[in-house]
């Protein structure tokens, strides 16, 4: 999956109207067929030949794109948050996080019929309360956790959970602008008599019940966050996939009434599609469980006794970090890499003079016990130049896939990049960032 | 989860309404601490000294149910359909179907960017279109493969792609009674503005677009189906979940518009949440992908690892059978496995003489090139007594959970018995059966 290509674009470009992308993209190109392995060939001569990129008074700015040198060159896709950097970590794990399931095990629709969860494997169960002990980022005590496929599933099972059964009205779902582009998709997507999104949370201003989905830190841009609407009949959602050391630090054991964690963002293993909630209220959990089972009647046991093993490992490289087993803690190394991406992604910022960033104020993290400063999962980029308008267009014309603010609920000035890519093309990002300048063509 | 105990009852029985048949069983029964225990307790005493029932002839059939011998017999869970048969097959496999992941494998979000599927693993698909050639049981020439975390989720994707987007009224879902019972609750569940379950397709009345769904073999009771409605503006899906040789002769190759597949109830790996659908129509396939995305952004990879090396050793069984690696096919092993559970479920029926079963033709198989019966993966079984109007509720006095008839759009009379348990459990039920008379308690 090394080369990505116009096609890859479109099937990575999660949860958005992919089409309608599309067209803006090119309007003639047949992604089906021989445009995109014309691409993936041009993409190759890239890695060989890397080209400056054309400047406004270059005499090929007004050209055509495909005329220019960058027809050529490799597309950048960090529209998603494919986390394959953590590659990097566990490859040279070996055979401590290996996988060994016999064909004969796990056939059962059930994990642990003792427990409300009765889909949920003990052993993720016990890793999960483990690892928020080890980090210091949730208060296990006192909650049901319940195993998802995903933590979008689990979103799903809340809003379920979490949705008066007996109104006539669907209730209100808001989220402080900029919000995660999939919340108002996916609250959505079967026209839900339960629940119906309400966009901004700090301008709603009805005087109903609501539910409101607080993402902390942040996607896209990585504030740590409360809710902001703070009015009787109100309901928190806490989306907590990037409450993790790496990404911010972790000031204070999170103890809501519902939190959702995910391993996609904390360990990087998306394909397993393993998330957990937290939950308080023991109707809300068993509502959210039912939900599941009309969903997808459980979750993966494969997938689920593989995130514990995984998890069992981040916590004893937590436990006996500088031992003979594990040099450095799986949070460590992580934070090291992205404090590296994080200072070229500045660097190169700064070197173009015409985006700008969040700033974050360093704050003390328990769990390094140190004052660090915030480096989130995805870049959430402004560009200032007066006469750009559509940052997201301007990227993409040299050949950097992003995605545009306005899925976020708020203007096209903005993107969002993932941070979380392999090295390679993380470090083709930069470099094509800052060959960027207040002179380069629109 | 040898020990079945009411409190498993409670979170076994799958797409019901669990509180309300609590209950029925016992209005004032902690669920949640002691009691459970105690049943337990009392099954393992039942697995050493297995009593006679009491008929109604016997002093303490008119006693309180606590105060008979049956108080400390095992509840025989057979209510859903866990199909734990099947491990008497995969555990003699061996190695053969073990699966070795390592921690850095599957890490992306991503299985194929080249594949309109994008979250499809390559080797799963591939495995998919050699087991409908090697079985004879679906055309995959011309389908796009859409994989789903079990056809839970496909039948879900499909309502969604399905439904009309710009009507202003939900699309009508509609079933031939008896229906699959989960269907209702899944097409209703988050009161949706797209599909509306409208019941009983046989009598299905109205001028206006619909859905039917058609499961073939169906579940609960086993006769193969065909659409029933037949009028302009229908669309069907047909549930082939139990179209494999153990259950029915293969008599030709689904050749329908929308096909969904479950390794669940073809191998015997419901824990892997797999299932697959065949699609021709492109749009419909991309619009499947796109509720899959925002459902829960792909399906598990190591689960759809696991299911190709399943898969793939089930198709080298029938193509290597009576070789030195397979002794037999699965399917062949499997046929037999349930053809002796039926002749035991006939026999005990017969000495019962007041239930009774469907009947079936003989019909062509062209997997196993010879006329056979049909042997379901579930029992339909009616109660004959005229003085016994709920089955269910005879039958969990006699301690054994099945599933009402009332919940597939039929009269109580009817209740649904799972034929894929463990051997111990399947026997202990034939054997409890064979007890009950035209005597026996109600």
């Amino acid at each position: 999956m090394g080369v990505v290509s116009l096609r890859n674009f479109f099937v990575l470009s999660l949860a958005l109207n992919v089409s309608l992308i599309l067209k803006a993209v090119n309007q003639n190109e047949n992604l089906h067929s021989g445009a995109s392995i014309a691409v993936e060939k041009g993409a190759k001569v890239a890695k060989m030949t890397f080209l400056s990129l054309p400047s406004l008074s270059s005499p090929s700015a007004a050209a055509p794109e495909t005329q220019t040198p960058l027809a050529t060159e490799r597309v950048i896709n960090l529209d998603h948050g494919d986390p394959t950097m953590y590659e990097q970590y566990w490859k040279p794990m070996g055979d401590k996080t290996t996988i060994v399931i016999p064909g004969w095990q796990s056939m059962s629709y059930f994990s642990d019929v003792t427990n409300l969860c009765w889909f949920m494997e003990p052993e993720l169960a016990k890793q999960i309360v483990r690892i928020h002990k080890v980090v210091g980022n949730a208060v296990t005590k006192g909650r049901h956790i319940v195993v998802g496929t995903g933590s979008s599933q689990l979103l799903l099972a809340a809003l379920y959970a979490l949705s008066p059964l007996d109104s006539s009205n669907p209730i209100s779902v808001v989220s402080a602008a900029p919000y995660y582009s999939s919340y108002p998709l996916m609250t959505d997507c079967v026209k839900s008599g339960l629940h119906k999104w309400s966009g901004d949370a700090k301008v709603f201003d009805k005087d109903e019940p609501y539910i409101e989905l607080v993402t902390s830190p942040n996607n896209p841009d990585g504030f740590v966050r409360h809710g902001v609407v703070n009015r009787t009949g109100g309901i928190l959602v806490h989306d907590l996939a990037y409450y993790w050391p790496q990404y911010t630090p972790i000031s204070t054991p999170a103890d809501n009434d519902l939190s959702l964690f995910t391993v996609s963002k904390c360990t990087g293993h998306a394909g397993l599609r393993i998330g957990w909630a937290l939950v308080k209220d023991v109707e809300v959990a068993k509502r959210m469980i039912k939900f599941i089972e009309l969903n997808t009647i459980g979750v993966s046991k494969d997938s689920q006794l593989r995130a514990a093993k995984v998890l069992e490992v981040v916590s004893s490289s937590c436990e006996q970090a500088g031992g003979s087993e594990y040099a450095e803690s799986f949070f460590l190394f992580s934070h090291t890499l992205m404090a590296e991406r994080w200072r070229l992604l500045k660097e190169a910022v700064k070197r173009s003079g015409i985006f700008s960033l969040p700033n974050f104020s360093p704050a003390h993290c328990n769990f390094f016990d140190n004052t660090l400063g915030t480096q989130p999962a995805f870049a959430w980029l402004k560009c200032d130049r007066d006469d750009i308008d559509d940052c997201e267009n301007f990227l993409r014309r040299h050949k950097i896939l992003t995605r545009s603010g306005k899925h976020f609920g708020v203007g096209s000035k903005y993107v969002r990049i993932s941070m979380l890519d392999r090295e390679e093309t993380y470090n083709l990002f930069i470099e094509r960032l800052s060959q960027i300048s207040s002179y380069s063509y629109i």
